[in-house]
């Protein structure tokens, strides 16, 4: 296993990481609309042992092989296969992502995209989802958050 | 000024640094060849306080304006503007770039491409791009460490 630390792992998060809130709408849920906050990081499969190690630090989350989609036949157009780790359990998220990266803090613009992320858990946390009122507070945050996620070329 | 930790920055410097070496021919050396051991990060224009944090943990380097080549013109070309942050001074490269990832190790690809990266210093200390011999040795370590560098998509 490599040899990373919890400090390592903050500063490869700030270069590979994703803090994100898949929002739509889903006639499952009471007012319409499923929210779930989620953290990623994807890299060549070749680095796959990084995530591994970042999944034995954070106790949580799963790392899948990126072999549909836009990777699917990935040879014929000389791409290279990824590997994910994700992590969307809200008591995942909430008890061990943000506590992680409360200890072992980010910078740059990914910190501006953590405290927004961190503002969406804990309106979660204490059901804002769950009313209409909230609801929209919610949003505002995710499109903030979508907006600062957003990458250039 | 951000607070961002030497290991921050190896994490960091493994999803963004690059260890490359520059080779190619040039009339004004004896051999015909320059040999240039170089290390980069390239970020979007607006993480570059993080560049500023690197440059100030390294003591070296120099921190550029990408708008030149294919970044001319980047906002009809809705490109992000980028910064670099480059050390190419051979000591510089040889007495605080390699000695700081020593003591504050690399993991996954980069790690092995940082190895490849030290070996060719290495030889270059000891002069051996001085003669063909040598420079024969360097050439085939400046491929292998570009194969390991090789991005996919």
């Amino acid at each position: 296993m490599e040899n990373i630390s919890p400090e390592n792992i903050s500063g490869f998060v700030v270069g590979e990481g994703c803090f994100y809130v898949e929002f739509g709408g889903d006639k499952k849920y009471k007012l319409g609309y499923r929210v779930r906050p989620a953290f990623c990081i994807e890299v060549r499969h070749d680095d796959r042992d990084i995530l591994e190690v970042v999944r034995s630090h954070l106790e949580c989350g799963n790392i899948y092989e990126l072999d549909f989609g836009r990777y699917k036949g990935y040879e014929r157009k000389k791409w290279t296969p990824h590997v994910k780790y994700r992590v969307s359990n809200f008591d995942d998220i909430n008890k061990k992502v943000v506590p992680f990266f409360k200890r072992y803090p980010l910078f740059g613009k990914k910190k501006l995209s953590f405290e927004r992320f961190c503002n969406i858990v804990n309106m979660m946390e204490q059901k804002a989802h769950l009313n209409n009122e909230g609801l929209k507070r919610i949003v505002l945050e995710v499109n903030e958050l979508r907006a600062l996620n957003k990458k250039g070329i």
